[in-house]
């Protein structure tokens, strides 16, 4: 190459290389659409010149406060302004922004600001105590606290830090001549893995990613100019799969929720004629469970985006004829949330029911950011074969993979071992491409030598018109090695014994995959709605 | 920067970095919309898998014909499927596309052949005797011919090279492991502008660019998945302004016309339910002046993309009862096309018709991939007051600008002076922050020391009713240095007097921008429509 013409007198200038960043999308959407409503929360209005102005105070404020480039700024905040303003005004300082999952325990947000060596954090009044208790565990230089006061929500919050936010930022310059990124590749958040064991790992996501998912998320979803995005999904949970930076695109509205509640829900629905949503299965279960005097008609059809565990076909049905259409996708913190899309055909909409539930719950093909994405041998670095049976661990590769874990080389390393990263999710290819997941590596079940697909079994079980939630984790078993014990929430009023359910199973799967044991309960969920299977592994030690 | 944790173990590894390059999107598509139709031309049908398999067929046959990384592959062909494949099988090659120009002559494509080094060369049989002329110029050794037979078309056009386009990629592997850029700042495409005076610039493109776009295009053109695309752009100019990659990111169907014709477009329009297209103004002149009875109800909006000049009141007015939506953006061949669009603020809807066509004959605000648009006075590099008065010169800064001139240092430098692309354009600045062209630089009239607009007077024109085209330069005066000549087009049945346009200019504009002389006479245009005015001011001479 160093032979082309091409390479010779065409260097790179200001001119026509700048770094990619979501920044820019707010600095264009506060000059094009500035008079355009950015932020609706409760009776607050915000618009696009104010907010990015309110950006520019922040970022200027954190300066003035010595925060410099490259240190972390922390954030323990409900969906609010403050927090859209923090996902622009923390990296516009040049600083990075860790946001901070509000349910989780003091020990681990001590662990958090000390690993990121946090220098600044924000506080929503309503998590004080939590604050007040993780501060009191660090060792080290404590933070600067800034108290953010939602006097609308949350009247009396106690203070922790010696200034409110808004006088915070009211000292800081709305016209700040806020910097671009020295490259690209600078780190702009980093968000903690919820850890099932050991400690939480911290994901390192780049100016130059959350760029391509913001974009990424429009082009998927279809968004026409101007939509209105209600925040259903919690923005500390991978920075809010990109949402905060996608709506700046196309001069989106941000209707924030502090809380997942259906009424509030329909109401911002109807009201602010929503267009778009995320979440877990557990909101769409909130939005159909609401009590039928809560919902209303919706004004146009609204495009409901969900992952974490495939959509059952009765919900599809459920939500289709309450106005929504869901799109399902995968994919982790390290991958900025969403890499994977199942990708509609629309030839699909002619099957039966039960097939285009099938078709829908396959998690899809590369979203449109992502290089590539594939099902592998992590062993060989060899692709299965798309019989849509053989089991392989899901690899990503491309420009929204974490730039790595925070120190920690090591995790990292494995992490990007031969050039993919390995996701631990394990997964079929279907002929036509499709991935598909059956498990986690380390929720697969090992019976007799033969691998039993944890996902399988429960996709049994939930199609028993009495389960209302089902999880199966490995049992120790003197004869098999592992076996396969069952969890299940039955649904109110509905009634089923154990054995009644192993018939059930014997119907639908293979004998060896049959659970050895059936235990109904209430099972345990994360803060993001994810059922915790490591307690259930606990619990099943001793049934 | 260097002591932030940031900076520490976190390197770019295949995992998650890869080069940002269109030919990725042509890979998804091919992968997961492989069964839906990707081109249609007269009656063939390309589906998105074979059009995949022909674009590698096309980079292995290169490959084998020794072509290599950084060289050029040059194209002298019509809106067909081997220039859609060419956009993608030349780059997988690892070489760079240059389109020629079909409407050139000879010697002009001689220069080109020879500028860029090119080492193969395809060719449509139609503009065979075009580049046999153009061959027979060259003084160094000649590239290799392919000759690219459109047969459902040209059928008997005269073989240059020894073999033919079909035979050549049929020698070629479907499944080339082609290669991404080594870096997504090489070069991807190589565009001659149409220079009015001295010999042609060769504007190179790199994929990062062409990748932003691509993107670009489809955001703002707000694509839902599977628009329909219609050629009646050449893809010689800017690439088709990055269309051959956009429709890849959406999985798109391109419809390819071979020349633009009111009845084929209607058919297309109709027959294949086209969704978008682009053209300078003629083109939207060719589909609304088409007899009655080729005209057709439109199934739905068509999105139509104008540049070159704004859209006159009456055009827009007919274009909307037509059922077509016309957006107006501006760009060079240096942007990649399109790097500025009127945005269009839907409050503007409720305007008077002749206040909406005011509004929409502003070029606009940045295109989103673009970093940013200014208007500078270029001597002190200080942005004019948006007051709509002050002219300055248009500035474009971001990864949409080229990367440079070819093997032309002097003018690349000159261009990017300041850390700014300077365009040559004049325009204004709006208190909105919408940019308004008023002239290129060349073409101001500087008549007793006052700029004069050509463009403001041609506005003026136009207004009237018996004008069809209009273009205003500059003639030698000896009292006033310049003075402004109009040369004008009457419509077909229409006529009025010197003097009546005369009186007409005195309402409509201050005295000393009123014409001093006016002369009705056909207006030279070149191959894509633009009026010509180095030949006015030849022909101005003479007046």
């Amino acid at each position: 190459m160093s032979t082309s013409i091409y390479d010779r007198d065409l260097p790179k200038t200001p001119a026509n290389y700048q770094p990619l960043t979501p920044l820019s999308f707010l600095a264009r959407a506060g000059a094009v659409y500035r008079d355009h409503t950015a932020i609706i929360h409760g009776r607050q209005r915000i618009t696009y010149s104010e907010f990015y102005a309110r950006a520019r105070r922040l970022a200027s404020a954190l300066g003035k406060a010595g925060i410099k480039r490259g240190e972390t700024v922390s954030a323990l905040l409900a969906n609010t302004p403050a927090m859209l303003e923090a996902h622009y005004g923390v990296p516009m300082a040049g600083a990075v922004l860790n946001t901070l999952n509000t349910r989780l325990d003091a020990a681990i947000i001590a662990f958090s600001l000390e690993h990121a060596e946090t220098r600044l954090v924000l506080v929503d009044t309503e998590f004080s105590g939590l604050m007040k208790e993780a501060l009191a565990l660090l060792k080290g230089k404590k933070p600067i606290v800034i108290d953010y006061v939602d006097s609308e929500f949350v009247p009396d919050g106690a203070r922790l830090g010696a200034i409110d936010y808004e006088s915070f930022i009211s000292g800081g310059d709305p016209d700040f001549a806020w910097v671009m990124p020295e490259d690209e590749w600078d780190a702009i958040s980093l968000n903690y893995t919820s850890g099932t064991t050991g400690n939480p790992k911290g994901v390192v996501c780049h100016h130059r990613g959350a760029y391509l998912i913001a974009q990424g998320n429009v082009l998927t979803q279809q968004m026409q100019r101007h939509p209105v995005y209600l925040w259903t999904l919690p923005m500390f949970h991978c920075n809010g799969w990109g949402y905060p930076w996608s709506m700046s695109v196309m001069g989106g509205t941000h209707v924030t929720l502090r809380a997942v509640r259906a009424k509030a829900i329909w109401q911002a629905l109807a009201e602010h004629k929503v267009t778009h949503l995320c979440g877990a299965p557990i909101v769409m279960a909130t939005i159909l469970n609401a009590p039928e005097d809560e919902k209303t008609k919706l004004p146009h059809a609204v495009e409901f985006t969900t992952a974490a565990a495939p959509p059952p076909e009765v919900v599809l049905a459920r939500m289709a004829e309450a106005g929504f259409n869901v799109t399902h996708v995968y994919g982790l913190t390290e991958t900025y949330g969403p890499a994977v899309v199942n990708d509609w055909d629309s030839a699909w909409d002619a099957l039966a029911p039960e097939a285009r539930a099938a078709k829908k719950a396959r998690q899809g093909v590369n979203y449109i950011p992502l290089e590539a994405l594939t099902v592998m041998d992590p062993e060989t670095m060899t692709r299965v074969p798309a019989d849509g049976e053989t089991l392989g661990e899901v690899m990503f590769r491309g420009n929204i993979v974490m730039k790595g874990y925070l120190k920690n080389k090591q995790a990292s390393e494995d992490a990007f071992k031969g050039g993919w990263f390995h996701s631990g999710d394990l997964a079929v290819l279907h002929p036509d491409g499709y991935v598909q997941l059956k498990d986690r590596s380390k929720d697969i079940i090992i019976s007799g030598g033969e691998n039993i697909s944890s996902i399988e079994v429960e996709e049994v079980l939930y199609k028993h018109p009495a389960v209302q939630a089902a999880a199966v984790v490995a049992k120790a078993d003197e004869k098999w090695g592992e076996s396969p014990c069952a969890f299940i929430e039955i649904k109110p009023g509905a009634s089923v014994t154990a054995d009644e359910m192993l018939d059930w199973c014997r119907k639908g799967l293979a004998r060896y995959k049959v659970p050895k044991h059936v235990v109904f309960a209430e099972l345990p969920k994360t803060s993001t709605g994810k059922i915790q299977k490591f307690k259930l592994r606990e619990m099943a030690k001793n049934v």
